[in-house]
């Protein structure tokens, strides 16, 4: 079983690098991380260099696909090589799946027409300009179509995964051997709960850009 | 403010990079993985190589640093330059830190004589034989030494660590920036709730080694 995570210019760490240990512990999986044109590829800090082994096109029939997000994100929104590549794996892929604002790509890819998709809490009314239908959920299946929510989200997302592929011994197996008991010292990691202040300030933060006006 | 991730061959990517998302939104931190030869250092896996940047020797002077776990742990368990650069760097550190097995790095150096300190549920044992005061919680702080539970509870030590470092406001911003709201589709992250056939097999399968007879 070969799982592809898309790499680009200023991903966020986490988006990949979450999903890769729970997905890389898969009976039989083989992980790829993957770019246009392999090689190092930097986060959006610049801190932090994770390597391509492979480029797109050596890599075209994936069982599992994976687009994380980050700032980079708005560098991939135009039609070019990664929706091409996008739309030929999809055709084969058994899930094609994204975290964070990576399923903006997926969507301008044309992949989530109609389907149910999450995105980033600052993202998600983005979704809709794509044909999408947004929904604040944590994770969201439509179909072999997969989409988690902001960064952390793709653990939870890649465990629910590991259970539909490989059973819910297997998916436990893999939390435990990660030690995934969450105990945040803070319940602030939902807009719903964070205090209004901080959810305000990071809206005016905000630059997540689609390529197109909103 | 400088934080130094080490970087070893045979890492657990998320130990590093869990905490890597967090403390990098740090107000002023600049991040910087570092091993004893920079370049690129393959994961447990093999499938994911993260670049360091700098050697060691680089910087010796670093106010939190963070050792991260990994099956390579047990290269890192007799005396060397990494222990050597350890004990010198700790001198000047505000936090010395670890994730999953690398806390045994730590008290294998030295670090953790007559401290409390965690670590992967499976080698939390092992941490006594190097004059550590095992603790079973997710994350122990001992004055500046903070130690973390398995893989994933670099997240929790990481969001912890920024509250005490930039406070409660600084810290949550972070938490909603990575919308770290955790969801896992099973409640199996601990070795206390996991079926317990699920336990035994992990156990058995373990070789968490120390260099020591145990």
């Amino acid at each position: 079983m070969q799982i592809v995570i898309v790499l680009f210019d200023r991903f966020t760490a986490l988006d990949a690098v979450g999903p890769y240990q729970v997905l890389t512990s898969l009976p039989g999986a083989e992980v790829v991380f993957a770019a246009e044109h392999p090689g190092p590829i930097a986060d959006e800090v610049g801190r932090l260099t994770l390597t391509a082994e492979a480029a797109l096109a050596d890599v075209s029939h994936p069982d599992v696909l994976l687009v994380p997000g980050g700032p980079g994100q708005h560098d991939q929104m135009h039609d070019g090589p990664l929706h091409e590549w996008l739309r030929a794996a999809d055709q084969t892929t058994s899930w094609t799946t994204s975290v964070c604002t990576g399923s903006l790509i997926l969507a301008a890819a044309g992949l989530l027409t109609g389907r149910r998709a999450t995105s980033y809490w600052l993202a998600l009314g983005h979704l809709e300009q794509y044909g999408a239908i947004p929904v604040a959920e944590r994770v969201v299946f439509d179909e072999k179509y997969v989409t988690a929510a902001g960064v952390s989200s793709g653990i939870d997302m890649a465990l629910t995964l590991a259970g539909r592929i490989a059973g819910d011994q297997t998916a436990q197996a893999i939390q435990l051997g990660i030690e995934y008991d969450p105990q945040p010292p803070y319940d602030a990691g939902s807009p719903d709960r964070a205090p209004a202040e901080i959810v305000t300030r990071l809206q005016s933060r905000s630059r997540i850009l689609t390529g197109r006006p909103t």
